[in-house]
């Protein structure tokens, strides 16, 4: 047996949260859960929503391995039963008795997380990053989404000259002054992964948003021009500030189209000669397409791919995610991520399933011959924490 | 060990078949085969259908894995000698023996088969379902493949407000005195899945169907714009109805095009507005794609999926997509379903390698501790007849 | 324990090699390693290649577990530490003492490899056969690469009546006086494999070829449009020869185009009538995409697949690729294959981490129902060598 279980973690992606003290077992469930659906989803569907489409909800968040995995490491943690309502009422007393932040910090310290790289644009509005230290009590360090600015400017109904001088500056401010250690984009969710490398022009951008200003919301393809052209000029921000930008690519929510963020889309991109020098990290290895993340990761030599969203979200997974990216990708570019949010709840269970599942892959890795005992507790050093911490320069 | 022998199932998608009493080996290979072509196949390339061509075709439809499943499992079940010849003697005794019926419904006692939902749009012409269910004597349930419906307007040469009319009619008749107990659409055999989610205004069809009759047989687009038109109302009459709609994904036979049927191009459509009421089951949960069906499943709260074609076609990788279904389907909308056809046989074997290969997830996920052992008993109660029994009212 | 270590060997795809008698620890690892970049790709994205890009170069290669493994078995070998200079050095001392041909000869037969069945369009300029021959002392079976003849061709700037006539000739007198046993085609990194099926006549030939020439470099998609003919013609002409045509599919090196190489593609090509008798190979299954490689080896009668590139390239995933192809592939259209190249370590370790994942793959079919021990044994011999031997007349 492998066991990791002391190691210390640095969670490269994930969100911050506000502070709720006390939750009923369904909002508490709300919070955590992913997936399934809510009560907004089925009225906008003209569907009823009584007590039994609720409790149909509930059910289906619940009923998946990610939930059921997450309730049973808590019952474990808060020495109760493995039950919604006995694991949400030991929460709300832990947190009455103890205070939120000694109780988050507590959650954090018994996973062994040391540092959280936070996207800040979710959820939003934004959570104040200085409370959510305090809150944690733990290293965070925060990136920066470039849709909450591209959106900002596109409120603002400025023209091209002004959009592009803020654009930069924005970003600019937020690498130096901003404390952010990083860009980070959704275009996946947006216009899709398959952006045209040629589009860093500054040309591209002024016609798109012309065409964009002057349709007043039926900008076709302009949209797609003007966000491809924003996400190119940002790969080239973060090759000045030598900063790592990291690029949604598979799962997400029910909003993601699944046909547009296969990381295989970014391959012409990425191998592009002009953003080769920028470090791109592949936000959630592209689960459930993480073989072409991994590939793209082996074959281009400045990638990394993190084990976010799948990990914990997609259950047993994680340990097939683990030793599938680990068929390509190289140990030095792999690190932990859960995405989490909500509560401090989940990033202590996907600590732990991440130590577990990395034990697991592992094991099999020195059964079989592609390792040592010694160099597998130094994959996982690198993997839990290290890659990322020289990543970022934690 | 979990042993889930004694259980009852229902196999959530299968068809029904004519009563064949007396088989010789070859031809029985070529009912209960999947795959590996036909003399028919052969000579529309211009091959020579001779005896050694013959020969191929039945060695590589006897050297896949599922048929050597099947074939060791009958042996056991026959008491007799794992070969070809052995087992198809040996069921054509039984059958001169104990009388069609009273075999057809030991095997599928046997594999404690209770119900069989059936789509009796395969094999054309239609099995009368009423000489079917004597056959078997387990319940049949049976739902109603639109595209029978489609074809057969479609050769009425009629204009589209009797299109139209015979469409609705047609399903409403199908729904309540013809005892279906639900809808089932091969359009991704078709025209694909990838459906625009705008297609249910009847001027669609209106339009599509005018040009198909004008251009015949030249439709272009038209065809597609149909189809689609068709799938979206039959997706209001589920509604109406209440009844499921079983949706074709993945694989199918050498006819499905591969590009077509993958779940993610269903994703616009399930989460449209208009279409979030309807129950819809994945059919085969889209292998080799089936990680894209769980996600549909997992984001959208009233998706199902099955098993079927997978298991136990694909042979070993029963356990491997029980597995990767459960990573974010919940454990209340996975159903078990086989697809077989053809003769009795696969559909007893189909159904101990569902509980074989249930067995083996779920004892991992006892081990990897995402459910208790009374946990994993309730999962497979209701993923081999539980979660069909709910979702069809049986 | 299956243990098939002592059986011979028939890899259906690699490259020949050009002998480098002593390499310095670098030049070797970039000898036999795969992806991660190289001094070129850096300068070409105007990234400064120091020391330091130079190690990171390093590192990413040898921090993959397909050089991991391969290190630790070689250092098993030459029984020294498992460091790269330490097995550099052992392997410079061995040709230096041994000569070059006994030490590759001893490398083949310490693999169990008895026939290499070569492309050797790569690497360019060609390395000569005879002399490769006398070097790795085992049967070397060439195989054709059509885009080598192609580039002549296009190259000769000659009209489509000499085109034509060559490409012909050139393929006719490879497979009878040239001694080449089949044709290839990488398709997959040109145009993509999407072929049009209805492109066979020569008509479509000359007219692509007249646009090329008049355009210069913008043929557009006259390009692809010849391209797609010479490749249903080669196919033509391998029906006329009875040779199998190997196909790239799935992963190659960073200038492929994933989504362009992926087996779905090739469906609507395959299953055309006047195509059906040529015996297709997939190469490298198509890995990632293996699943679908696996699918058309299914339910097309005459395709096989070969497990060369994902093994031994994608590291630890070799027995998760043996075991996935065979959900779907009959045990006798699988050949083993690495697509090894550079020098004779790799096509070495490639061997063991065949039988070794073979064993383990096969292991699990007999726990689980599938086969007998004496089955696994006859399929191990059919997928390491008989399979291949049979349909290259070896």
């Amino acid at each position: 047996m492998l066991d990791f279980s002391d190691m210390s973690v640095i969670d490269v992606h994930c969100h911050p949260y506000p502070r709720k003290n006390k939750l009923s077992a369904d909002e508490w469930v709300d919070e955590v859960s992913f997936g399934g659906g809510s009560a907004e989803y089925l009225q906008a569907g003209g569907i009823e929503v009584d007590a039994a489409a609720m409790a149909m909800l509930q059910r289906v968040k619940r009923d998946t391995l990610y939930f059921r995995y997450m309730l049973r490491r808590l019952a474990e943690y808060f020495q109760v039963e493995a039950t919604v309502d006995a694991v949400v009422d030991a929460r709300n007393r832990a947190i009455a008795e103890q205070g939120y932040a000694a109780y988050a910090h507590g959650l954090h310290q018994a996973g062994g997380i040391t540092a959280l790289i936070v996207d800040d644009g979710h959820p939003l509005p934004q959570v104040d990053l200085k409370n959510f230290r305090a809150q944690v009590g733990v290293d965070v360090v925060p990136i920066f989404r470039i849709e909450v600015l591209i959106q900002q400017l596109l409120d603002a109904d400025c023209g091209w000259a002004e959009f592009q001088r803020d654009y930069d500056d924005g970003i600019a401010s937020a690498l130096s002054e901003g404390g952010y250690k990083g860009l980070k984009s959704i275009i996946a969710y947006r216009t899709g992964l398959d952006i045209d490398p040629r589009s860093r022009s500054a040309d591209q951008g002024m016609v798109a948003l012309e065409q964009i200003r002057r349709a007043r919301g039926r900008g076709g393809d302009a949209v797609k021009q003007l966000r491809d052209h924003l996400f190119c000029r940002a790969i080239e921000r973060c090759i000045d500030y030598g900063a790592p930008f990291q690029v949604h690519t598979g799962m997400g929510d029910w909003e993601v189209h699944l046909e547009a963020c296969r990381p295989a889309l970014l391959m012409e991109l990425l191998r592009y000669p002009a953003y080769r020098a920028c470090k791109i990290l592949l936000v959630h290895t592209g689960y459930p397409y993480h073989a072409e993340a991994g590939y793209l990761a082996n074959v281009l030599p400045n990638i990394w791919c993190d084990l976010s969203e799948g990990l914990p979200f997609a259950g047993n997974a994680a340990a097939r995610i683990i030793a599938e990216v680990l068929e390509m990708v190289p140990i030095s570019r792999v690190c932990y991520g859960s995405d989490t949010y909500g509560s401090p709840e989940p990033f202590y269970s996907s600590a732990l399933l991440g130590k577990q599942a990395l034990a697991q892959a592992l094991r099999i890795l020195i059964d079989d011959g592609f390792m040592s005992r010694a160099q597998a507790y130094d994959a996982a050093k690198l993997i839990l924490a290290d890659n990322a911490r020289q990543l970022y320069g934690i």
